[in-house]
């Protein structure tokens, strides 16, 4: 029992391991040595737990997805309509973008041609904020827009503040999301919720 | 005379191919050997015209930067506001990055880590997209936003269409791009000049 304890911890030190090393050096340049070395453990260890370099990718990008699933997941039990939900996920989605380097090299390694990423984070992503803005527009609090066209445009941003946050992290701060949706909210939201909501989001926590 | 036409049709043919194959296999994996078979000319004409890859790729971003400011100065002297102006041109940038291959290449290798870009392209993208917005403002065509929110919500955007669009065209389509200024216009122009605004552009040519 505490040797497989012991065997979940290497793996999980592994994974962050393998995110700052891709994080930094991109998929392709990333060297084995360079993540075993970082989680303090032998290449030996680390070939115990991974096969290779695509496997260990393949498990930095399934632990995002997790956390990804997480943060949307994170608001589902609070007050408040579809559109406010949205509003949260997103502001939670670039703030852990910003830091956890698990979450961030996941949607790079999602986005990343030459490992064959096939943007699966972002379609996740885009599908959830389609149900959302579903769910809201079946609550009434969409004004004369379609959910579809608004999730397309709102996963494209959201795209583009982690892309250009890599380098400069502002693109991903509190307050460039929350100029963002006081642009949106004002065309998407039904004049009878739009006082009620809040552009610079409530907080899971 | 005519030799020096040869070699800057071969430097041509070398930045285009290097274009092509930065597009396939990534700054990183991107050889050499392929870049110059595919132009058709030796290693040692490719050595020629370009010391290293390093060199290539910056050919590439340069090629690219003179496209996207032919994008931008192509409206300039068309009839229309500000506004209109921006909406043209963004369609452009969309179009020419699912078609030009040196154009979409430039933009990957200006936002790759790796190879040490320093998303050059996309901030020559936001001082324009951000004087259009000012010179709009100027014009009185402007609702009551602020020029730079907008700008840095267009470019995020625009980013995205940019990044999901290098592995599913749609989002570089026109129909997408027009979706997108349906949504925003009728937050972000002045109720004098909506009803003029044309979401799905006015192309240059």
């Amino acid at each position: 029992m505490v040797k497989q304890e012991r065997a979940l911890r290497t793996r999980e030190a592994l994974i962050k391991s393998a995110a700052t090393v891709f994080d930094r050096d991109g998929f392709s340049v990333a060297s084995l040595t360079a993540i075993s070395s970082l989680a303090g453990v032998s290449n030996g260890a680390l070939h115990f737990h991974f096969a290779n370099k695509a496997a260990l990718a393949d498990s930095v990008e399934q632990a995002a997805a997790e956390r990804l699933d997480r943060i949307v997941t994170a608001h589902e039990g609070t007050a408040g309509n579809a559109l406010q939900l949205l509003v949260n996920a997103s502001h939670d989605l670039a703030h852990l973008l910003a830091e956890d380097v698990v979450l961030r090299a996941g949607f790079e390694l999602s986005r990343d041609q030459v490992r064959g990423g096939d943007q699966g984070l972002h379609r996740q992503w885009h599908e959830w904020v389609g149900a959302a803005l579903k769910r809201a527009d079946g609550e009434g609090v969409l004004s004369e827009v379609t959910p579809e066209a608004v999730a397309s445009s709102v996963v494209a941003a959201t795209t583009g503040f982690e892309v250009l946050g890599t380098q400069d992290p502002r693109w991903l701060s509190h307050s460039t999301v929350t100029r963002f949706w006081q642009l949106l909210l004002p065309r998407l939201a039904a004049a009878s919720v739009l006082g009620d909501l809040v552009a610079d989001g409530s907080r899971s926590k």
